[in-house]
């Protein structure tokens, strides 16, 4: 079974921590969840949620999602909430959708790589040093970067194909994509992790010729 | 002030209630939240959230989304909670989605009317007697109906058009949108909606030719 944390923030993106969740948990063989520092956490728009998952529970997580909210900047700041955020890129695969890239940047994850965030938080990513691509979504090794908050569409795909294989990726997808353009919409999903994701890719044309 | 009530049940996907809260919460003008008969519920994927709005707000609401979740069927047969559920499409937008157009078929909303859902959902709206279409969005006046929750970003944008206006619509959009593929994502997404409604499109063509 892979666990796959999803760090959660007071003032998270309801579309950031939540696309994933629902669509990483469908899939035999995968348990998603949200964690993070604080048991209680509001959601950007208000939501009062309850998160399941501690800071421990990440560090353990076969991947990580690190989404977007209000506060991610403050959180990138905090010495002792950073110290809690152990990710580990050799045996994780680790996802940032926008702001969620400063905390990776912070980690040092990021370090010398083009990432891909949001055009608001475009100007810090780039005050660190980094380069935004102005892409949808970067992948190198294990760590996957996105921008736009509906990119969590792509960057769940990227876990799925990653965690899953392609043939229980398309069952997952068959689940939430719109009913009437359900072919064009999965085959662009998948195309664009292929694109950027040579993993990914080498997978399925392995799997073609096999 | 435009509000539009979000109508969460136990059990709620969270990618119909929370995805069109998101789209629709950056817009001035409108008010956004989400609401039903329990407080406290528990989503389909297991986080509890607090809930704002009442049964009551639904019925004051200028518009009302109708996500769907595991006990929807269960809700449509619930006497109670169906009276106090009190929509009117002449004095309020009210989309479905998914088995949300259990609810609406259960109020007569959508007698005679060819509707959307998703395809685990389609055999019980057809076993009213009610026609599904196999398409994304269809609308008809005041009731629009959709499938797969990733729909949820047409049913947004589709609230988004009637209430703000194209240009404001744009502008919520760019926030959330794959930056990558920015432009071409919008105008998919306008055009989606434009092609389901009349009166989206009819607005399109008086302002183009004001």
């Amino acid at each position: 079974m892979a666990r796959i944390a999803i760090l959660t923030l007071p003032g998270f993106n309801e579309i950031d921590s939540l696309v994933a969740l629902r669509m990483l948990s469908r899939t035999e063989g995968l348990d998603a969840f949200l964690a993070g520092p604080e048991r209680e956490v509001v959601s950007g728009c208000g939501v009062p949620c309850t998160i399941s998952g501690t800071m421990d529970d990440i560090a353990a997580a076969d991947a990580v999602v690190v989404g977007s909210g209000r506060y991610t900047a403050d959180f990138a700041a905090d010495t002792a909430f950073m110290a809690a955020l152990k990710l580990d890129s050799r045996r994780q695969l680790i996802a940032s959708q926008c702001s969620g890239a400063l905390l990776l940047a912070r980690l040092g994850l990021l370090d010398g790589l083009p990432v891909c965030t949001d055009n608001l938080t475009r100007p810090a990513v780039e005050n660190l040093g980094l380069r935004v691509t102005g892409e949808t979504m970067v992948v190198h090794g294990n760590v996957a970067t996105v921008g736009g908050c509906l990119a969590a569409q792509n960057l769940a795909t990227w876990l799925l194909l990653r965690l899953a294989g392609e043939a229980e990726t398309r069952r997952a997808l068959a689940y939430v994509v719109p009913v009437g353009e359900a072919e064009s919409y999965t085959e662009n999903l998948i195309a664009t992790v292929q694109a950027a994701d040579p993993a990914v890719l080498d997978a399925a044309r392995a799997a073609a010729n096999a």
